[in-house]
């Protein structure tokens, strides 16, 4: 057995027992771990100054030491997190459905935790402990892979709270990092269908398609978030500008924020250079199509590609278009199916919009930027799914979860 | 554009309009291509000949012959199983949930076609009817690639039961055969995540085994059946006994079929000569453990592979363990995670197996030849998901769909 095998075994081994584990004592142990965090804050600390000393002599950029960076209160952030999840409704054992047969047979849908989930991460330290506490509520073993950027704050964290959660009762194995940074080890494990049963990979784009490429395990593609709004022809102005300034501006470094504006004919000329020069106030660069150069001479060309990006930061891409099919065409052939808004007064209109956009959340009237597990009332999120298997949207608890059909007889035979 | 992406990209824009069709249309063209098939019976059985001849030039073996082979009845059943999809509910556009956050936004998750589902499978040329009316049904546009050992009747099948739904004005490309059956199609088809949402192999553990290693389009993995049967201590040994034999000889050939039996030490002396003897009479070939062979010296000897095995055939592996948690062991070992069922009278055996068992189907007191779409009540199956994302146990319907997130505002943002 190799190393990451061995991790792999114990992990499920873990879930095994896991899955049988009662609320009361899953929520002891997220508590437990909450405390371990807080006590422990110096040690964390020192960690993570090893890995931003590292990142400094590396030359790592101000955004992604920024991501790395664990202070205080950002400890404590973590720590008030997994006591936010130990206050969600545990989802194992819930009876989806169940019903009697002619025969008699009692069939029940029970949701049961998955088993083992792989997590393959980048920089954030955070997710280190947001991941494991979601796994844990639900009932999984959690195997964490992040990137070498992070290892020193990633092993620190993995310890402490690994050890919180078996001295509260929690199996042995439940919480492992996989200690090694190298591609080899990631490879490894997205290839180790015995013991993983889902692979949730955190990051880029990049990550994410090596996952999808690379993995026999199953994968949960998240938080890729080209998203787009478009102001119909019929749409209150007001309204628009209102929306296209939050969905770019309130954070764009976030997967929900707006990457493409598309306007409609009949609205350009009031509309792209009145957003146009609210976007600049803000700072943001404008890269448009011909119309809206027109419009707004001071924009950028845009490209092909800038139509595919994610670019979560001050940068939007503008389009004009000629019709709702013209904007629905557009988002269906360029965006990575996260989140999309219409703005319109118009029934037919978001009609055909919700309808035929593929995208995992489609809005009227209102900005992107509330796809999130928590606005959407879910609690914590593991992240936002833009695949249409298993779930879609913002995965929280009940999404780290299968079904199992329990069969109740009393000695049926199949005529 | 290869031949493959065009079929893909056809399918594509299928699908989107597919997912707006009412489900009255979907089911007029449903029963139109029922008669299609019923009409032009005598061109299939033809286009048949022509597989079975080429069959039997090349040596098939008769239960492929006997899978490949279609007669009028069965021409006559294939449509009567589309009739059967036809009078299903229409899964399209359920409100699975629906909410409204403080803000006034309006949060509905709705349940959308997938796009577009590929189907992998072998000889049997039923499937290509089958699978392309639960697809249409359901509102997806459906790629089929079928076997070389059946492609002119699933050519001739296809052609039939494809112009008959878009004369019945479903959209052009909803369904589509990969007319070419060498590798390199299927591998390609298995990479087209640009057009293709979900891939669905149906037939043995090869073709699983090679779409889940080689696919980056996501897979759902199906029907792959070592079902376990454990007649635990307390066993009604007359009960234990018919399930034995129904799970195993009812209908051997199929994946809900019983191949490992396991059997508590403490009745293994009553129990074990008189299955093996009720057996034998039907036909079975015991290989069992040594205890087993001491108690039926005819049996044969099981190997370390017979455990794994998913003999689809009159051959039954068996062994006697020590305690439930042996044969759960045992079972989550060497089991494939679909159907698994307890015999017993004590409530804490059934209780530990059912929630330690890790599979989609777990029964006490019945026989493991219930999993089955129809049994359980939903309808025609498109597979038995034996994985545990999306979809656990039989699919129908309902599993071939995903869900969006429609949310109706007013001018919302985020603060």
């Amino acid at each position: 057995m190799t190393a990451i095998e061995e991790i792999g075994a114990k992990a499920k081994q873990a879930a095994l027992a896991l899955g049988t584990v009662s609320a009361e004592a899953k929520n002891a142990a997220l508590k437990a771990m909450a405390d371990a965090l807080l006590a422990r804050t110096e040690v964390i600390l020192a960690g993570n100054e090893d890995d931003r000393k590292a990142g400094r002599d590396s030359g790592m950029t101000a955004a992604l030491m920024d991501r790395l960076t664990l202070t205080e209160s950002r400890v404590a952030e973590m720590a008030e997190g997994l006591r936010e999840v130990a206050a969600l409704p545990d989802p194992v054992g819930e009876v989806v459905a169940g019903w009697r047969i002619p025969n008699g047979l009692q069939i029940n849908k029970v949701r049961v935790p998955l088993g083992v989930v792989g997590i393959i991460y980048e920089a954030r330290p955070n997710v280190t402990v947001d991941a494991a506490g979601l796994c844990v509520k639900s009932g999984n073993a959690v195997i964490l892979r992040g990137s070498s950027n992070a290892i020193n704050s990633n092993r620190v964290l993995t310890q402490i709270i690994a050890k919180a959660s078996e001295d509260a009762g929690l199996p042995e194995g439940s919480i492992q990092l996989i200690p090694f940074t190298d591609r080899e080890a990631a490879k490894e494990l997205m290839r180790l269908r015995k013991y993983v049963d889902v692979l949730i990979p955190r990051g880029g784009a990049g990550l994410i398609q090596t996952v999808v490429e690379q993995s026999t395990v199953a994968v949960i593609e998240t938080g890729l978030g080209n998203c787009h709004t478009f102001v119909d022809a019929s749409a209150d102005l007001e309204m628009a500008l209102a929306i296209a300034i939050n969905a770019k501006c309130q954070r764009p470094g976030v997967c929900n924020a707006m990457e493409t504006l598309l306007v409609h004919r009949d609205v350009a000329q009031e509309f792209v250079p009145k957003v146009c020069r609210a976007l600049a106030e803000q700072g943001v660069e404008v890269r448009g199509d011909a119309t809206v150069r027109e419009l707004f001479p001071t924009a950028k060309e845009a490209t092909e590609e800038d139509w595919y990006e994610e670019f979560l930061d001050l940068i939007l891409a503008m389009k004009v278009v000629g019709s709702v099919q013209e904007a629905i065409d557009h988002i269906n052939t360029y965006g990575s199916k996260h989140s999309e808004a219409i703005i319109t007064r118009d029934y037919d209109a978001q009609r055909i919009f919700m309808m035929s956009v593929d995208s995992a959340d489609v809005y009227v009237n209102a900005s992107t930027r509330f796809t999130d597990g928590n606005q959407f009332g879910l609690g914590a999120e593991i992240g936002i799914s833009t695949q249409k298997l298993h779930a879609r949207g913002p995965m929280s608890l009940r999404e780290l979860t299968t079904t199992k059909f329990m069969i109740y007889g009393s000695g049926q035979i199949r005529g």
